[in-house]
């Protein structure tokens, strides 16, 4: 039996000189680097999961193909000077091939693990002094109350691999928990779950750094992410009434783990406050990587000198990095949540109308209850009357109501 | 004998509600749109001269046709909620066919000839009694001379239609310069020629208008458009040393030649800057006029919160302006043209390294000599040091040197 052959793609039309970057999977991460690469003159390639994903929309160049199809993703790379991702779920095995085929992959699969396995991430932050929450491998209930024992309830489990927004992590609050982690211990596999301390957190904050194969680094500020039942619903930039050498910490931090696990392209990492310092404490703790474009730094498109999704192109070519300078003294990003409003456009024109101001990103997708289909950013002087503005923006094009506004209607 | 029929282009997938923009024209002007167009969930299909056409290289949809070819258009238009223009070069029949058969033109024909004709222009911008050089329709030698002996030399001859960027233009300086304008009257069409004061000017001048269907008007601050041999090498944003009163004078009338015209989309004023006032003068005379995106509002991409590319895509579907309020105090914009450096790629790489905070856009064109084929903006407080700094970039991207500074090299 052979495999069909894949169509060979060929190298885009574009002038002499111009880079081509492929991107795996054809999300919105993938779609908001379309207006950088048009400005900088860098062609695209997506590798899309559908003819109508929110990437193949915008870019002339988007074959659809599976992620995990190791011959789809070879004839991305073929038409392209380097590959990059939309999304963390390339399996190991085609990462491990196109890299043996001498692809340029951003980041390499050696970095990336350590935004696909949790269990990596804190072996690896953790040797190198860098603050983690307390953790540990478990493999069965006994092993989950010997760490609680050890670390007190609550804890978190959670699934190494695959888990975001919440999904793949159970906070147990005590022994009457125990039996609902039964469940995760009979799928997991020989490695084991996460058992986590739940680090008493004053709140979440997120940082992004970009850095080219040449070494090249850089930070933004360091962000507050406003959590809403376990769901980033706004994000303000720079976080409010951080310590200054907190937030030089956190970003020297996030230079650290660049460099450290060889990072190539931009990445998120995502922290607890914890309001502990002193004894080896720092006052934080790193929750999450991410290396690709990320939620927590969609502030950027409006209000830095150089977008989270120029950099990352940069980063990945290998070319000098932008200006990460905010433009503004604040700069608030409300995520927009698939709600009552079907029609986006509609509901867009509705915020256009209340709000010349804002900025409105939406991302090609159907609405579904609960989907990320856009954010909208405002900047300013006065951080009240954007997270007023952000919110009010939010609601509308999800065509729900502030809370404590029900009685405005 | 039948032509062909076209294939039939269908609308562009994409979510429940999301308009379709058609863009007649595949030029940097469609191009720069592709941002603008993905954030706000905007479906763009272009009718591009060529497969390889600058916009043709970053829309998923931009069939090739020729702008003069009826059915092509048709079929885009076919596809489209609304169709607007790259440039002004559609012929007359083919808009008038559109238009008859209910196709949604912006800017209408109406509007559209005050930017394809310069007669039409000054004749309804003159009786509407908004300040334009003195001039005259001529049609030979003699009428010629009669209009110098009338207004003085020099005497600026210009075609009525299809010049741009000094072309279709001739500057006489006296009477022995009349010989040159012979072949000019040989090739004019029964209308003759445009002949025009040589308004002495201090500087030049141009504002951007946008327009919607519903009668919306935003104009951004006007700018100071430096030439250097009748090309427009330099924008500042906003004008030095300008008068308020006058920068809101022109602002208005280009609100007011808006709306006369019935303009739909984003409108190029370019003003003279004449310095005389009182006895009926207002300090300035308007030049020419552009109904599309223009070169003078490329600075509104990084200096102002709506650029005018989003601005025009928002105008042609009658949704709410955006805000026009520059995001710095002194934005600047250098254009590049085609010169010594070839790879603007490597050009560019260059540019980032010498400056992080410089904003690059390339055209996705081939570098031929004197083409434009890019531009970049820097924005901050010093305006003299966003000179050096904007001048550096394009000479960078073009591989020539600043003038007075070969030395240096």
């Amino acid at each position: 039996m052979t495999e069909p052959t894949p169509q060979p793609l060929s190298r885009p039309l574009a002038p002499t000189g111009t880079p081509v970057v492929g991107i795996i999977g054809g999300g919105q991460l993938a779609r908001m680097c379309a207006g950088p690469a048009a400005e900088l003159g860098i062609s695209v390639v997506v590798l899309a999961e559908a003819d109508d994903a929110a990437a193949a929309q915008v870019f002339r160049h988007a074959p659809v193909g599976r992620c995990d199809d190791r011959e789809a993703v070879r004839a991305l790379a073929a038409a392209c000077d380097v590959v990059t991702f939309d999304h963390e779920h390339v399996p190991d095995p085609v990462l491990s091939a196109l890299e043996s085929e001498g692809v340029s992959l951003h980041p390499a699969p050696a970095a990336l693990l350590h935004a696909q396995d949790k269990i990596a991430m804190r072996q690896r932050l953790g040797a190198a002094g860098l603050p983690v929450p307390a953790w540990s491998m478990v493999h069965d209930r006994a092993g989950l109350r010997a760490f609680a024992d050890q670390h007190e309830w609550p804890v978190v489990l959670k699934t190494p691999r695959g888990g975001y927004d919440g999904k793949g992590v159970m906070v147990l609050t005590g022994p009457e928990d125990l039996d609902r982690a039964e469940e995760w211990f009979a799928r997991a596999d020989a490695s084991g779950l996460l058992a986590e301390e739940a680090v008493p957190f004053t709140r979440e904050l997120a940082v992004m750094v970009a850095r080219t194969p040449s070494g090249e680094m850089a930070t933004w500020p360091v962000v507050h992410t406003v959590q809403e039942e376990g769901i980033c619903t706004r994000v303000e930039a720079p976080a409010g009434d951080l310590d200054p050498a907190v937030a030089q910490d956190v970003r020297a931090a996030a230079q650290k783990v660049a460099e450290l696990l060889g990072v190539t392209g931009v990445m998120a990492m995502e922290v607890f406050e914890t309001g502990r310092s002193g004894e080896g404490e720092r006052g934080w703790v790193v929750n999450e990587l991410a290396m690709r474009p990320h939620n927590s730094g969609h502030w950027t498109q409006d209000g830095a000198v150089t977008s989270q999704f120029e950099q990352h192109l940069r980063a990945v070519l290998d070319l000098p990095l932008g200006d990460t300078s905010p433009r503004a003294p604040h700069t608030v990003m409300g995520n927009v949540l698939g709600g009552p409003a079907e029609d986006l456009h509609a509901a867009s024109r509705l915020v256009m109308e209340a709000d010349p101001g804002a900025r409105v990103h939406v991302y090609g997708k159907e609405v579904r209850p609960g989907r990320k289909v856009g954010h909208v950013t405002v900047y300013g002087e006065d951080v009240e009357d954007l997270r007023r503005r952000a919110d009010a923006a939010r609601h509308t094009l999800q065509g729900t109501t502030p809370e404590g506004q029900e009685d405005a209607r």
